[in-house]
């Protein structure tokens, strides 16, 4: 596999909805996703279910998804007590996102940096009893890092100094995160080469990017030029984006599945298969719009990928 | 200026919707859009107006346009007759588009390839009489270059082969044009490497791109990477593209130029303006959908154009 699609669309796509999908449906999902050769599936967040019904599954999904081979089951843990219920249901991966912007982070999460950087320590704490055989990969998600709606343009030295400080506590990764659909191609490569450059290669694999002002694959395509292997996308690009009618929130993972085969790079992924999930997850969700352009366009005539 | 933004809307947007624009309305479209910075336009087609009553005022476009300071007035021409035309017009740029698909170019244009070439020879013979001062640049868009709805895969070698021949019988330039949304990022570098490497590094400086698969952005950026220079565009995606719902035909001219702005690549155009210009040309085409997220997302809070 030369990109890893990581599909976030079970976490960042419903828990931005207000339908609540049945846990068998989120399992068929899953399954079927898995089943198109998906190899990571971030299946929910550890969050109090008042705050997101629409993951008060999460523990089920992740005992289920366990059971699907070779795929990687990653989760959003938003503090120690989330990351505790991850390592507990036996999550592959877990990810807490900490905010570059630190008035979005107030905001958000009600934390500072420093209360961020304390909550990361703990966890890294708790990780240490554990043999890393059999503990969650830990990633922090900086979030924010191309800009934010309330600060304006984000300083690069600024993500790069944080992303050395989580480095610095022991986390397994950090993952550059579009937040707020702000970011462009060029300052994609920069940061990623910063982090790399302060922080150390291997600290970064991934990026989350959204697609609010239409610039998400293009992104993704920087990400893949300069080396990066992860990339998040959701299927259907299901949660869209309030602030841009017709834009999908997370890039749309169809169109970028087709993207990278078409390039000749391997995702492990079955496009008509893939496809087919598309429509069967919208069957689910009638009432929920799904965005991307493959779907409808289909793939192009006498296409084959390179399997 | 770094890239050239091609405007295409007025022609490849307005001869795929069924309103007839009033040509007050072009004018008023085309002069606010230069007034933004836009240095090329394609205002129209000579091409019949029975065939095409949407672009039947071409000739008194393109005087107009030529009155608007800076502007480069390109026009596509669909044959011999259409080139004189465009030569009486006083047009500054002409294209003829030429299918690498042969079936595509027969059941499109009902002309073979010998017989493509023929025309454009001629074409040739008609430039050599008048001053290369006054006379317009004259291009071959290589058509159906990423693949054809009708053949399927198009032979890369092909392609190269056939913008060799063009350019032996005097052309100045050929585009790539991805007619039908099937290209890729890897596929427009390896075309244009190729044809540089046949034909000269002069003589393939642009490309036009479809938005089908939701490629358009992505493969835009790998033109910008490789240094190819203009790209085709279209106001609000105008004429959208029938085959994939929600999907412009052409690349939106505002998500473009915000990536490249955002790059700090240098356009020429200031992106408030352009935007003003897509909401008033929306208010004269009330019933035609327009595309592009960056309109509806707002430029990003702080975003300053590097100017």
């Amino acid at each position: 596999m030369d990109i890893e699609i990581s599909e976030v669309g079970p976490r960042d796509g419903l828990q931005s909805i207000d339908t609540i999908m049945p846990t068998a449906d989120k399992k068929t999902w899953i399954a079927a996703q898995a089943a198109a050769g998906v190899s990571e599936i971030e299946v929910g967040s550890f969050v109090p279910a008042k705050v997101l019904p629409q993951l008060a599954d999460t523990a089920e999904l992740v005992e289920y998804a366990r059971t699907l081979p070779g795929l990687t089951v990653a989760v959003l843990v938003p503090n120690l007590r989330g990351a505790q219920d991850a390592i507990r249901a036996g999550a592959h991966k877990m990810s807490i996102p900490l905010s570059i912007s630190e008035t979005h982070s107030l905001k958000n999460v009600k934390r500072s940096h420093e209360q961020m950087l304390e909550e990361i320590a703990r966890i890294i704490e708790l990780l240490k009893d554990i043999p890393v055989a059999t503990r969650p990969k830990f990633e922090v998600g900086l979030s924010t890092a191309f800009g934010c709606t309330i600060e304006g343009p984000i300083a690069e030295a600024k993500v790069i100094s944080i992303a050395e400080k989580v480095v610095a506590l022991g986390v397994d990764e950090v993952g550059l995160s579009d937040t707020t659909g702000y970011g462009n191609p060029a300052q994609l490569k920069r940061l990623a080469q910063g982090i790399w450059d302060n922080c150390g290669r291997d600290k970064l694999n991934g990026v989350h990017l959204h697609n609010t002002r239409g610039q998400g694959l293009a992104n993704a395509l920087a990400a893949v030029d300069i080396g990066l292997t992860t990339i998040d996308s959701s299927l259907g690009g299901i949660g869209g984006c309030p602030a841009a009618p017709g834009a999908s929130g997370n890039i749309v993972t169809e169109d970028l599945a087709f993207m990278l085969e078409a390039m000749g790079l391997k995702t492990g992924i079955d496009l008509n298969k893939l496809l087919a999930v598309r429509e069967q997850v919208q069957r689910m969700l009638p009432n929920e719009e799904m965005y991307g352009f493959t779907s409808a366009a289909g793939l192009p005539k006498g296409f084959r990928q390179a399997g």
